[in-house]
């Protein structure tokens, strides 16, 4: 179950040749009438702002917020490629819109590739017809196939509401960091919702999902994550709506770190009794976004004495003689200094694929988590070239 | 040429046992008559502040930046050791000052290691009369290959004054960054100059080398950096003195990223024509510290696409179709787009040993510079375990 399992959405992806390997890499999300809905978007934070980010961001603005689907490509994130780029991206909307029969400023547009490399426009304006012709209801799976880049597997989630549904596609794999970061989500709901209503629930729902995810501490020029609501369900209970919402998006999220380059462990940073929940953030994500750390995960080695490092650095209260540190279940040190433990229950945990770090300061009631992985030789690879 | 280099000064290194490998663990640096000279002292930003770098400051507030030398043990940190950890750096010093007959607030005292683990006082204490026995005046080397631990080569440096010599000792491999990071320093001076100036020339020493380098973004809980003055020269111009401190720091920091771990590449990452000397800053250190930059370097890939995502995401102000990118003296980037140029000739650039990216952001007068180096398998390798 994917994007297009809310009622009143349909979706394609194809092979454009925009990647060289001929894989899939143009994808289309809209309404299966081809008539505008509430839609909201949140994006990059990055002041290298890609084109398609640029053009996306002025459609809903236009339009107030109401789209009739978004066209994604992967292979070419159409990013520091100056006007030229810009022409591209509306150019891209206006073929889409012109075989929908629909409006260009009702069309959004994503990207996701390499940077500094003019869209191939010639391929991406020739696959659309194809495009549009593919659209289907059960289309949501080649959707999420046709926008992966480094990705291993595609990512695809559907939330029940109970009467309604939040379904979701997205892909992510490296540069996935504070404030997104390479990561396109589409999500779809069949909930009655205003844009605003949408733009708010999408909203929290990156916040505590996207946003509290870092694989490599890097933010791409191209982060989006779009919300439409085709209303076929009819009016829900806001609440409901925002909790199945925050749902799609902690779940897409976690398919991602799972699936980020070069990763063997999901790894939850979890800092507790911090001053504030904002020092527990900041704390947290100092260690999530730590090589050393991440290498001792890597080499499922329980060197807690880099992690009380980092928290020292992290700009967060800090006392030495408060902190104590688990992994899993197991605490290994108290007070700052290191305890007895179970050494051989604690190797367990260290070679599970998941592992839950717990750090408590021992100042207050903050609280914050970060989702994040392990460094190897592998993610070192796939960032070596780019060809 | 080393820290003895400078009249007055004598220094040795043992093996006490510390490091299982049975390698030089124990140095000492301290004044040829064992009397107490101006002394200044630059520390780790951390407030997971270690016992060694507690009691040094400590020791310096005590006597008003006058010391005799300074111990210092490599293979154990002695950080996140609690009160105990306390104990064992004064009875450190109050050991070394018994055999070389001066007050134990004379000593200062530095560890590099493990975090977390005990102060193996047995061998360390009784390292230490032989360790005063070796004291000699071309024991400066023996000092600085006591102090290494992940490093592959000692680092040493001596700068000729006019008149007066700085001379300097350094360790430092993994966690070099903003706000030093796990390094040692020892520097003398035969100058004559009182402690409050010897604290200004080392402070601004500092902040133009070993804070303007980064290899993991990692803060350590033992950074310091000490100057004594032995006063044998005679009084100097000031300067002069500054000018020499800030060449010695510069020369050791040069050295310890050429030496970081698994380092197969020097990048010094410029950033140009920032609003101001801070956003610069900001924007280099992003860059110099992006996980995706480093690989890219590492693979000798100019893909400047990810030092413009790097700068956009920095905090600084930033205006994509302003930026231009050089690699050496080779532009690929103007107004934020590709641009032609020679390609074998930046093939060459990429794969030297030493690599200058430029950033231009086109906005005003602001410069910077961060020292850093490339992401590798064998950092990885080096940290993936502690055993």
């Amino acid at each position: 179950m994917t994007v297009t399992a809310p009622r009143g959405f349909v979706a394609s992806g194809v092979a454009c040749g925009i990647k060289a390997s001929g894989a899939a890499d143009l994808a289309l999300v809209a309404t299966a009438d081809a008539r505008p809905v509430p839609a909201a978007g949140v994006f990059t934070a990055n002041k290298a702002t890609a084109a398609p980010v640029v053009t996306t961001k002025a459609h809903l603005e236009f339009t107030g917020g109401r789209a009739v689907g978004v066209v994604l490509n992967s292979g070419n994130a159409n990013a520091a490629t100056g006007e030229p780029g810009l022409d591209d991206a509306r150019a891209t909307t206006a073929a889409v819109a012109h075989a929908l029969g629909c409006e260009p400023a009702e069309i959004l547009v994503c990207s996701t590739g390499l940077i500094g490399i003019p869209l191939p426009m010639e391929p991406l304006l020739s696959g659309v017809p194809a495009l549009v012709d593919a659209l289907a209801a059960d289309g949501g799976s080649d959707a999420a196939e046709a926008i992966m880049t480094t990705d291993t597997v595609a990512k695809e989630v559907v939330v029940d509401g109970d009467g309604f549904l939040v379904g979701g596609i997205a892909k992510g794999a490296a540069m996935l960091a504070p404030n997104m970061a390479t990561m396109l989500a589409v999500l779809t709901t069949d909930a009655e919702a205003s844009p605003d209503v949408l733009q708010a629930a999408l909203r929290a729902g990156v916040a505590g999902s996207f946003n509290a995810m870092s694989v490599d501490g890097c933010t791409s020029t191209n982060d989006t994550v779009l919300l439409f609501a085709s209303g076929a369900a009819g009016p829900v209970d806001e609440p409901a709506l925002f909790d199945a919402v925050a749902e799609a998006c902690a779940d897409l999220a976690r398919q991602m770190v799972g699936d980020a380059e070069g990763a063997t462990k999901v790894v939850e940073v979890r800092v507790v009794g911090a001053a504030s929940d904002d020092d527990a953030a900041r704390a947290a994500r100092r260690v999530a976004e730590s090589n050393l750390c991440k290498c001792s995960w890597y080499g499922e080695d329980p060197y807690w004495g880099r992690i009380v490092s980092e928290l020292g650095s992290s700009g967060a209260d800090f006392a030495l003689d408060r902190v104590s540190i688990a992994y899993g279940g197991i605490t290994v040190a108290k007070k700052g200094v290191a305890c007895m433990h179970d050494v051989r229950a604690l190797g367990e945990v260290m070679s599970a694929p998941y592992i839950e770090v717990t750090a408590n300061l021992g100042l207050g009631d903050g609280t914050a988590s970060v989702l994040t992985n392990d460094l190897t030789h592998a993610y070192i690879d796939e960032n070596m070239g780019t060809s």
